[in-house]
């Protein structure tokens, strides 16, 4: 279970509480999907060389914001604070959205933020 | 025109050609469009404090991957070489898009890239 | 009538409250869309030769979770179940839009199916 | 088949050519699918009271663009010449979509109207 | 400021309360994302010729049932309405967008604006 | 590198070809993203239980519709013909879409398949 640990201590660093809520939520479901996201999406792309992981929170946010995916945003905004990212940093790269994805989706995004920061 | 001079200022300094490429492209219909883009997009948003150039075209990277704007992709990656950043880390960008917006956008992101490196 | 009373019956069938549910919510604003969804949606569309319900409904999941529609895709699930659907193969189709569409499209999929197994 | 008779009516008087084309192109894979755009686009909605051609052209041309569906933008600015939209109103809606879906839509969106107004 | 001023001035007229109420959500977290769409989608894209603010308001809302974003529909649901658009135009706009972007698109569309005539 | 056995066999009995092509168009830019897609997407999803493959393949073709991922759409319906569908529901899934994602999608999704078919 070597990519299972690698991504749990990222995660376990940056997301704790986010993804021990992911867990839950979807133990009953469908907790495969809970451990695709520490295997694959932690233990074999966050943990890869080549960006650190203040970089891969920031286009995560990005991410995240063009897509819409409110819940996620508010836990990578998290995710980010964690990693070192400043809460200025956070809301630069979603209103940077506006210019790629129109301003609803930045809009929303710096609401996800607000959120998220009051947390 | 303080803010399109600002704007163009960053234009020229990383993304010459293909902003001359799009102005020349839309001069017919839509000059008012480039215009916005030098204005906007470069001058109010582009020229901000918070983010350095570098990561403001990773993250760009991100937004154009998800939303599959491959033409967009491939000025912006040729920008993000003027910035500064290296191949490797534009095609981690592109990988871990694959976790956010699936595995479509993200191959199709990369082929883009990888005609970009070519130019 | 034809195409609305073939439209009905296959409502009637599998998602007869959600239906209803909808006729009622848009009655004030636009009776003539929740008529289309029976006419067209249904009655040309899901009547047709080629594909049997069940495997109507697991398509619909599939794009229902692409789309982020949770509202939609609660009603589908319930659909998709009184089609005959398991619950392992509603959840395998959810699982499976990870891989074209991100994790967060699949897990906001899971999410509103495990609400409308609830129901 | 008074449904299809009525959104002939309407594609014969502002987009003939494109409707052809795009039966021709459907024929021997799916002509029910050139049949509901008849009866269901044209037919059901086209046809409707309460917006004139112009205007359901215009905001027809809003989507496209917002969707990226640069194939069906391209028939549908011609239809919205037809139907006596002026190239500046068409112009204009799409640099509007700057605003609500990001300068990558609106300008693959004024490039595709370009390529139309040539034909 | 120019463009601000010319922004406000489309603003005060036809979405005054959405405008304020944007402006106070977004006073903490990022004052210059309200301040854009002031100077950058109303000073510069709303105050053009070529376009009526009516025909304005209803492009907005075909793109932004297309994009499914609810709060700032029902906020240029409003904003139709003072600018004199009926409610049957504007239903009229949502219903065709099932056409482009299909039904739960429209559906959800359908259901913001009976909650913003309801306001 | 059991998950990478276990997807190369799924995609040697289904989709031989388009992961040939994938794995050399990849080849230098990103080896690791077509190694995911064994991986991941063939090995660690396509071999669940719960779906037989068939059925896989339909949900993908309705994913890839709705995303308007075209290449991946193309590669799919040679797979799903691989599996054993029948032309008749490759295309009923694609007419189906039209209900859910509208008719652009529907309608380039049924060229994609055409295209398809012929090679």
């Amino acid at each position: 279970m070597d990519r299972y640990r690698k991504g749990m201590e990222i995660l376990e660093s940056i997301n704790r509480e986010s993804y021990r809520a992911l867990k839950e939520e979807l133990e009953e479901v469908s907790p495969d999907l809970s451990r695709f996201v520490a295997e694959f999406a932690y233990g074999d792309v966050y943990s890869r060389k080549g960006l650190d992981i203040k970089t891969r929170e920031l286009i995560t946010i990005a991410a995240l914001t063009v897509l819409g995916a409110e819940k996620q945003l508010r836990s990578h905004v998290k995710g980010a604070l964690n990693a070192g990212c400043t809460r200025e940093e956070i809301i630069e790269v979603i209103i940077q959205m506006a210019v790629y994805a129109g301003f609803p989706a930045a809009i929303n995004g710096a609401i996800a933020a607000k959120e998220a920061f009051r947390d």
